[in-house]
């Protein structure tokens, strides 16, 4: 099984990647395709922005195309960042930037008090007729400073308590196992395996 | 969907349960179905011993049955203890004598030459035309003394890279992310996924 990974984020296609194979499903990135397709991302949901991406390149290339989007909600931030998440710190922002204001933003505020969660959405659009969504949490506390170099985004500051640990301190393989996209794409095929008589 | 897990081992009941509610499956257990069956393990492999406990179950209660035959391979012990991991210090052990003897037997050896893997094949017969095989290992190192609480089986002297500990150092939800059997599963799921067309 072959399916388009419509994103331009080299560090979400790493990991589905990774995830997908684990199922020996092969994921084809969009630079391999060759069309470059940019999608601007004004839904008001992951559901809708993951949606957006998927139809998109489904449209240009008719193959069962995977999207994602995700994001991190700060419980007394009312859910921010969200679906900003990747854009916090403004257009362009380097995840060190949108590390960065997230701490200014709770400064004070007691680590016990920063009860956050990872979301992601994924959705599959196999053919006209059929469009799968999975979703996956990951839930924490925010830190007050980052620790750990692996992983991408806000990795670094959300500290999962089962692990004890960041994800940004633990090997991909076991980020790719446990993580809110990890969830998401077993929720995903979940749905699929539920097809089967 | 519902499957009946094949098995009476309670630490596997739970833990394929575990496994295969993150897919949305069900698992009863042999003893909810009210029928008693004991199966001689006297097959030469892990995948003989699965499909014998799968296939006895099957053709009880014509519903789709799940089983398990799983092991531990010590490299220098030329594979042993194998299909015989659980009884390996004789009929009835319990896992703290397998252990100890397993620690005799490896005397004087350093931890560098005691590389194994645990093994484990899990088969699914949904129906008389229908049979799925899934396999999965994990590799590591044989430790001189136990460590950890949590698991069975050999977990305790099972030295994992990856995880920097062994299986029963961790919680069971991460075990169950990554551990030969949560691998086997996945990979007899995948076979099932490649059907959807």
């Amino acid at each position: 099984m072959k399916w388009i990974a419509a994103t331009n984020n080299f560090n979400k296609l790493m990991e589905i990647r990774e995830i997908l194979s684990t199922y020996g499903i092969e994921v084809v990135s969009l630079k391999e395709t060759g069309f470059d397709i940019h999608v601007i991302e004004d839904g008001n949901s992951f559901d809708e922005n993951a949606y957006k991406k998927a139809i998109a390149v489904y449209n240009a290339l008719k193959l069962p195309t995977l999207a994602d989007d995700s994001g991190l909600e700060v419980e007394v931030l009312g859910g921010r960042p969200g679906i900003f998440s990747a854009r916090y710190a403004g257009d362009n922002a380097l995840d060190s930037d949108n590390n960065k204001k997230l701490l200014e933003e709770l400064k004070g505020i007691p680590i016990s008090k920063r009860r956050a969660r990872y979301v992601c959405t994924v959705v599959l659009i196999k053919d006209e007729d059929k469009v799968y969504y999975g979703r996956g949490e990951c839930n924490g506390y925010i830190l007050d400073e980052p620790r750990g170099e692996n992983g991408f985004g806000y990795d670094p500051l959300l500290y999962i308590p089962e692990l004890g640990k960041t994800f940004a301190e633990i090997p991909s393989e076991l980020k790719n196992c446990i993580s809110h996209r990890a969830k998401a794409i077993k929720d995903l095929l979940q749905q699929i395996l539920y097809e089967v008589k």
